[in-house]
């Protein structure tokens, strides 16, 4: 992690950095955009590949292009620190600290030793527990990255009880592979249900602008089947290509039932812990109904936490990979979104989009699929996707003779299913990543496999499915 | 710190802040306000009264307050986080992060022996040398959260080498003496010169509009004799009201002198740490001209630092307490600006205005300042209560007949010498407060003589001087 060290190979992948900035801050505007939208985007393509070449860490990489942007006047200080009072981040953060209750308490414990008694014969059978978990509460959670709040520490907590930990070396694998089932669980299950993530809704009605009406039921018939292939074998896919080390635990659920019984009934932090997860839950539950906000949802749950001595003020004093976090999050998700308002992602898309036009329907669908699942590689937040180039896609879909449905559905379930193609995809990733069981190559290369595997299934099976129900 | 323990005082405490909290929410709101500002200012009244009854931290008050205030629709999610994207708060969280290297690096410590070999025969003599160096460097920085973010590790870096630390009660009073020095200190010297701060501008541009023109030198000349009597007193004043327990150390320069050669010549991360300084205090001097962003050349010095291997990503791991003081001053001064956009800062100034209308001019002079003074226990930021208030009680002083010049500099001084008044007062006494040498009483104690004996003397001798140079 230390950025003391500067050997040639380093100072290689700098100049290179250096000249691919400078190359483009200085190549002439294309037309159609402005010299600011052409110069952010130098930034953060810079500021993108030199994380992915590990020039630079996320944070340094973030400052640094925050420092740029304000200082050339490319942003306002405004716009450019405006998405650290971004709700979703802000939610990111907070899921962050409530976290640690559920570690700290024991509920994670236990409640992983339950999972483990149940399902704990295989590393396998502990992966399925997680996504067929998340696939039944998902209908009830109108934001990912809270679900993700709830997975990570339970997941976390499998992880540290069966002595798998960041720093060693053998036993972070079996911690790794379960975080990466816990990010394309969510990936797969925001897919399936229309209900699981806020970008759900908002492509929906840019869908409705082409005359389709999509609701709950239509949208759960459409998805059923290529979704649950996913799920079905994702686990096993990502066993193959990350193989976690420890495979087969015979003893774990007797050992497991065992350790249950030592720890007795649960104590009085630990059922503090549950209640406020449950009332949080609910809150999140009936967020959309009743407008509530989910970031104020969390932070009420962590200011009881706090209230009732389950977590203190020495805890958050250990949160400072929480700071990291939250500033290169805020940093890059303001710059994204910039970069849409900006024109800049909607340029791109009409871009490739009319390249397309003249095409038989179904090469411009495989196309217009493949490229939209690519460009996500530019985006950190799913959302900022779906309403910068949804629309495009869908509208040059539509005139290039791809019915409207299909192009509609698989353009709506690709805005899930991407999330995972760079660790910050989507905002649910964020808390995984940090964890450090995976390194940044080794979340690239199973992101893009996964993201790939995905696509294949929802073009193969998914597409002549939705053309039979939806037709 | 801890808020698991519940004890009967505590309880009791509790419950009064209930009865406040919801006697004031459901006062009927007085006319001329909204039911959503009135709302606010219960929610805000009851977290600010939670912190200094102690009955829960600033952490965990921020929270629930933030909380309540989006889930009762009291404020927007975007209004209520606004604040976390706020360049002053980002500002102070940088520096925060940025001071780390001064220490690390070493050059903190040769700074502080080069003091000591020069004035360390006394405590005092210390206290002193920080107030000449702030007046010295003052009129250079446009910010004093600036100039706070480097006076700050320089006498962290004092403390920690007389081996004063906030855990050892008897060493900590002499760390705490002089951060409490340093937190005056920027107070004064803000009252002292046009450009040591922001809001002097910006109270000046009020004042024009009851056609006052002030410059750079009439305000010096104004400041000088009130200003220059606190600087020269004070030290003393706060040596008697805190005694910093080490007080003679007549052996302490020739030790200092040894320990620096001892330390041999600076470092590489010395030089890079100073050089880094010396370009963000050029680039804050340069800000106004040059339209610069503070808080961008912040985040361009800690990118430098990081780069550098000055700081690494594990010292910043290690700065959750700057996440913890992040959130309680974002959500705390986006409450107190949300007050004053609502109308309600205003509203109570007008208030207690209306009232003095009729008395006799030096009668008026006198309760108007002492009311503008007393205010600033409600707010969190001095620029918000110069905008909210200053013009509302100058207009008020100039119809009871008070001299224009006079009400102006007196209220205009006063916005900077009353900042200390609370712990979060002005944004630049948080890097001072979070530093853990003083308690919350003895903050809130010292700072309220402070501010008695600074508003005693610009009355006392302030007004006699300002009526004669400036009449």
């Amino acid at each position: 992690m230390s950025t003391a060290t500067f050997g040639t190979g380093r100072i290689l992948k700098l100049v290179g950095l250096l000249v691919l900035f400078f190359g483009l801050w200085f190549t002439p505007v294309p037309q159609g955009l402005t010299l600011e939208a052409w110069h952010l985007f130098a930034v953060f393509a810079s500021a993108i590949v030199s994380v992915v070449l590990n020039v630079f860490p996320l944070f340094t990489s973030s400052l640094l292009a925050c420092a740029i942007v304000v200082l050339t006047n490319t942003l306002t200080p405004a716009k450019a620190y405006g998405a650290f009072a971004n709700a979703i981040v802000l939610l990111v953060v907070t899921a962050f600290l409530v976290s640690q209750s559920v570690v700290k308490s024991g509920l994670g414990k236990r409640i992983s030793l339950y999972v483990v008694s149940l399902f704990g014969k295989s590393t396998l059978g502990l992966a399925y527990s997680i996504f067929i978990t998340d696939t039944l509460i998902a209908p009830g959670f109108p934001s990912n990255t809270a679900r993700g709040g709830v997975l990570f520490p339970v997941i976390l907590a499998l992880a540290n009880n069966s002595g798998s930990t960041p720093e060693d070396e053998n036993k972070r694998r079996f911690g790794g592979y379960l975080m990466f089932c816990g990010m394309s669980s969510l990936a797969i299950t925001s897919a399936l249900w229309f209900t699981a993530t806020s970008g759900n809704p908002v492509g929906a009605s840019l869908a409705a602008e082409q005359g389709l009406k999509i609701d709950f039921g239509s949208w759960l018939l459409a998805s059923c089947v290529p979704c649950l292939l996913v799920i079905g074998l994702l686990p096993l896919l990502l066993y193959r290509l990350f193989p976690p080390g420890i495979t087969a635990t015979p003893d774990a659920p007797a050992r497991a039932r065992q350790e249950l019984r030592t720890m007795g009934p649960m104590s009085r932090h630990e059922w503090i812990t549950a209640i406020t997860f449950i009332v949080m839950i609910t809150g999140w539950v009936l967020a959309a109904p009743y407008k509530l906000n989910l970031t104020a949802i969390a932070l009420a749950g962590l200011a009881t936490l706090m209230i009732t001595g389950v977590l203190t003020l020495h805890d958050m004093h250990e949160q400072g990979g929480t700071l990291v976090t939250f500033v290169w999050l805020a940093v890059l998700f303001g710059m994204s979104g910039q970069l849409n308002e900006m024109g800049f992602m909607g340029y791109v898309g009409e871009r490739l989009a009319v390249g397309l036009e003249g095409l038989a329907w179904p090469m411009a669908y495989v196309a217009l699929l493949v490229i939209y699942v690519l460009l996500h590689f530019g985006f950190v937040s799913q959302n900022a996707q779906v309403l910068a180039l949804l629309g495009v896609f869908l509208d040059v879909g539509v005139k290039s003779g791809v019915p409207t449905h299909l192009m509609a559905f698989a353009l709506l379930f690709a805005s899930s299913y991407f999330s995972v193609i760079t660790p910050q995809g989507g905002s649910q990733n964020i808390i995984f990543v940090a964890s450090g069981y995976l390194k940044q190559g080794e979340l690239y290369r199973l992101g893009l496999l996964t993201t790939f595997f995905a696509t294949v299934v929802f073009l193969v099976v998914g597409t002549p499915w939705i053309l039979w129900v939806a037709g």
